[in-house]
Formats: C-alpha cells, structure tokens, sequence
C-alpha cells in the first residue's frame, strides 16, 4: 500500500502507523500465499494491497489515538479491507469498468462469472479472518455492515436512471453503501482499543461523516478526475444512469430544457468519455460541483469536531490529516 | 419447504423434524420481513424458503440422531440455507438460468447486477446469523466452508471446455463445492448437540458422502431430468462447457472420432436443449450415466457404513432415507 508515487498524500497520513499498515500488508498477503495455487494469480490480480488503505489506516489510528493498540488491530485491518476489496470486485462487474488501482479488473482479465466467483471468496476470506477476533461483538458488527453496504448498493441499482432520485436518497445510499465501512472501521478501532462508550460512538460519528464526505468526493472525481490519476475506470456513473450529488444538484437547479437535454444525454448510447465531456460541459456556468464539495466539507467539519474529544497524540493528528485528504484528494 | 407436490419425498424424509424445519423456515422469513422494504421483494425472489430443505434438514436430523436438540440449532440451519441460497444466485448469474425452484430467477428477472448483489446481501445476513451463535468454532467453520465452496466454483469455471478433465480433478471441484457444505451441515449438527470428537468426525464424512454423491446425480439429472420436474434450468454444464462425472467417463471410454464429435458438440453454439438432445443420443450405447450412479451409489454405501455408529432412533432412520434419496431422486 506504499510506494506508489500517486499514493503519496495517503501514505504520509499514514505514517504514524507505517509498521502497523505493513503487518496489515504481510497478513492479506499471507492469505493470498497460502490460497490453493490456481487461486493464486486471480487473488494477485485482484489487487489486494494496492489501494491506498485508507480504510485499515482508519482501524489503525483510532486505535493510536484511542487506547491501546492490540494485535488484533492488525486483524481487524485486514478484514475491513479485504471486504472492501471484495465489493470493489463486484462493483467492477456492475460498472463494466476496466480498469482498477491502475490494472485491468478481472471481469476485464477473466470474466465476469470468474470475477463475482473471487469477490465471493475475498467476502468469505474476510469473515475467516474475522472470526479470529476475540471480541466476538467486533465479528458480527463487521457481518452486519456487510449486509448494510449490499443493501444500499442495491438500492443505487434500483434508482438508476431516475430522475427524481432526490438528495436525501442520495444521501441515504452512500451512508449505507459506502460510510458504513468507514463507521464500522473507526468504531472497531476504538472498541478493540479498550475505549469507553461514549469515544467508541463519537468514532462511529466521525467513521461516518468520512465515509460521507469520501464518496460524495469520489463522485464529483467521477466526473471531472483523471483515469491516468485515479487508476480506474471514470464515469462509470453516467454511464449506468447512476445519478449523483453534483447531478442531483444540477438536474435540481436546472431550467426544465437543460432538464431534459442533460437526462437525454445520460440515457443515450453516446461513449463513456464524450458522455461526461458533454456534461461537464453543460455544468460550466451552474454551481453544482461547488454545491457537492461544500456538502463534503460539511461533513468534514463535522469530523473534525467529533476529533476534539480526543487527547492530543500523533494518530489524533493523522486523523485531522486524513479528513482533510478526503475533500483535497485529486484521486 | 413443504407443501410443494414434487418435493414429497424429501418432505416425508424430514417428518422427524417438521416442526424444526417450520421453526428454520419462519426464522429465513423473518430474515426477509425485517429487511429493509425495498428488498423485501427481492428476497422473495430470491426463494429462499422453497428449496427442499436437505442441508438444513441434515443439520436437524444429526442434532437428533447425535444429542441433545438445542435452539441453536435452528439458526445453524437457517445460516447453512441461506448461505447455500446466496451460493445460488450467484450459480444462476454463472449458468445464464432463467428458472430455478419453479421460479424465475433473479438475473433474468432483474439483471445481472441485482443478483450479484442480492447474493451478497444474502451471504451476509447469514452470517450475521450465525454470528448469534453461542458455539464460535461453528461460526468460523461456516466462513472457512463458505472459501472452499468459492474455490471449488473457481476451479469449475477455470476448467470449462478442457476436455482434458479427469476424474479426480472433478471429484476434487464437487467434494468442495457441493460436499463441503453437507460434511459442515452434519457435522455442527453433531457438535452442538454435544456428541464426542469421534462422531462428529463421522458425521462431517457422511455429509461429505452425501454430497459427492448428490452431486454426481445433480450433474447426471442435467443431462436426463425434465426442467418440469427439477423446477430449474437444465444442460447449463454443457452450455457453459462444464465437463461433468457422466461426460468425463464417456469421453474416456469414447474413440478419438467419437470424442472428437463431442467435444464439437459441445464448444459449438447449438442452442441449450438439442445440444443436450444430441449428446445423450451419442450416449446411448455407452455406460458412462451407469458408471456415474454407481459411483454415487458407492458414496451413499460409505455414508450409509458410517451411520452405523449411531444410536438407532426415527432420526438415523430419516438420515438413511435421506442418503437413499439422494440417489434415487428425480428432482
């Protein structure tokens, strides 16, 4: 999860926990080492440890700047990232996106039946690994967050191509599909680090408003990031009629004509790319872009807040660092 | 699980445990009640109370043929149903089925990213179902069952169209996709009703039996079973290329013309069903179908060996039906 030269910022976050996250590394590796061999190669190209591990890093600090830092820390890490890498496998099917932590996806490399097959393995793998956990309460939050991401991923596959998705269904979805995850991180973290009830639901709260705010981020990236930048596939959204913040807000905003005009171009068989160029062109003179980041840095300030309660320490600082990254980060 | 006229058998199989199984199948629509409204009709779908409840049938039985019957059992069984049920789904994606438990299936209902999803969502409520057991050896064995099921689907998709397929690799794929869920079903069965070390293990090796046997017959009712009577899609092996016990033993018996002519048959675009129409034509003179129950058969002797050691009871007596059945069944 280091050395990527586009990884930069994240790592540097990261590096009050450097030895941890390189444990958490050696312990996703040692599941793909010890894999039956034919599994091997698809576990390697699934691209296990080559995210940015904001995630585990998030598992990792709360735990520095909570309590006491146990090694079932390590284990919990790696757990909530290899969920996380399992959805990114089935999202890639969903989104026919080819391209991933800068590699071709493995319904791209394989198949799709190959590559729902391996997401199923990663999400079985990931709840092995839990189940080592001794805190049992730890190993049925993570079950119970899982069938949270599925449902509000669900629920995005339902609204496609609805123009009335509004923006409290939005926000809605990307709680359940994305926050979830970073909640649950931050909760467990603090939880497995020994940390009283009232600073494990604060976590919980500043897991959440992360989440948040890094999706409504990813989504705006979507339309106006780099491919070469962010390592995968863009624009996958309009693509597949999924209706986002910036595009809630734009549709909202919007005279009925430019309503119209813009809802045609998603629904049409234009190519990915000049979908979004012909978009993002229609967005130039309206503030929907703005809109989105200033809901993000909303949730940010949230975050950072829910951090005051915390003692001083390098993790705490990390942390502020890390939600700063959320809403700056260009992939 | 009951009520449906095709499944009489299996239903009069499990009359030792009806109650049990009423109290599994009202826990799996709880499951679907409780869930959020939006996918209610999704898990309705899904069908995950109209199988005919052999897994968590066998979880019931060896609970009663073992020991003492606990509450945990029910969950154990609902957790094993649903995680065979999530298993499916997936399965239906893979073989492009259109009907499965004389349903619709949900790929051709919905579309492919809905049922990727539902199937996670599925696999994970089931473990937080099993999450709630007491017993947490057999919640991580659920995990690590639920990993070999995936790697055993992953080795079965790897090798399509190799005509060059043997015996023991085919074993190898059914003992881990379908046996290693019955030798878990039986054996957490055994273990939470309290039975020593040295049942159990003979319980986890009759499960084990019973599934390479049901298996064999599955792959051998893909090629000869009636869809009206199956209740699902049929000859998806040999659409997807899928080299079955029946196949490999013909093309191992067959001349180099003939086996050259069927694997033809095979890799050509034939539609589905006279694909299947011509190779069991080919079949005809051959005792490839016969070789292939009688491996079966050889199983169920081994299962049937092991059962044994247990006490005689209504429940050891339904275990033996139950491991006729799998044989001699036409559904």
């Amino acid at each position: 999860m280091v050395g990527n030269p586009v990884e930069i910022s994240a790592a540097r976050i990261l590096e009050p926990v450097l030895e941890d996250m390189e444990a958490v590394e050696a312990l996703i590796r040692q599941e793909i080492d010890r894999a039956d061999p034919s599994l091997v190669p698809l576990l390697t190209d699934a691209s296990l440890i080559r995210g940015k591990g904001l995630r585990p890093g998030l598992v990792l600090l709360m735990a520095r700047a909570t309590g006491d830092f146990i090694p079932d820390h390590i284990v919990l890490a790696a757990a909530v990232e290899l969920i996380h890498n399992a959805t990114l496998v089935h999202d890639d099917i969903l989104d026919e996106a080819t391209s991933r932590r800068n590699r071709m996806t493995l319904n791209l490399k394989y198949n799709n039946e190959t590559a729902v097959l391996v997401g199923d393995y990663i999400f079985a793998r990931a709840f092995v690994l839990a189940n080592s956990l001794e805190n049992k309460e730890a190993v049925a939050r993570l079950s119970q967050m899982t069938s949270v991401v599925c449902r509000g991923e669900i629920a995005q596959v339902l609204r496609r191509y609805d123009a009335d998705l509004d923006e409290a269904t939005y926000m809605k979805v990307i709680a359940d599909k994305t926050a979830s995850l970073y909640e649950t991180a931050s909760e467990l973290g603090a939880l497995l680090a020994g940390a009283d009830a009232k600073t494990v639901k604060a976590c919980a709260a500043f897991g959440r408003c992360l989440g948040v705010a890094f999706q409504i981020v990813d989504d705006c990236l979507d339309l106006t990031g780099q491919e070469s930048v962010m390592g995968k596939t863009l624009a996958t959204d309009l693509d597949k009629g999924k209706l986002t913040l910036p595009l809630i807000r734009y549709l909202q905003e919007s005279t009925p004509e430019v309503r119209s005009q813009v809802l045609e171009i998603i629904a049409s068989d234009t190519p990915r790319p000049e979908k979004r160029t012909r978009i993002l062109d229609l967005f130039q003179e309206n503030g929907a872009l703005d809109y989105a980041y200033g809901r993000a840095r909303g949730e940010i300030e949230q975050a950072m807040a829910l951090l005051k309660g915390l003692r001083p320490s390098p993790a705490r600082e990390a942390l502020e660092m890390l939600a700063g990254f959320v809403v700056s980060r260009r992939h």
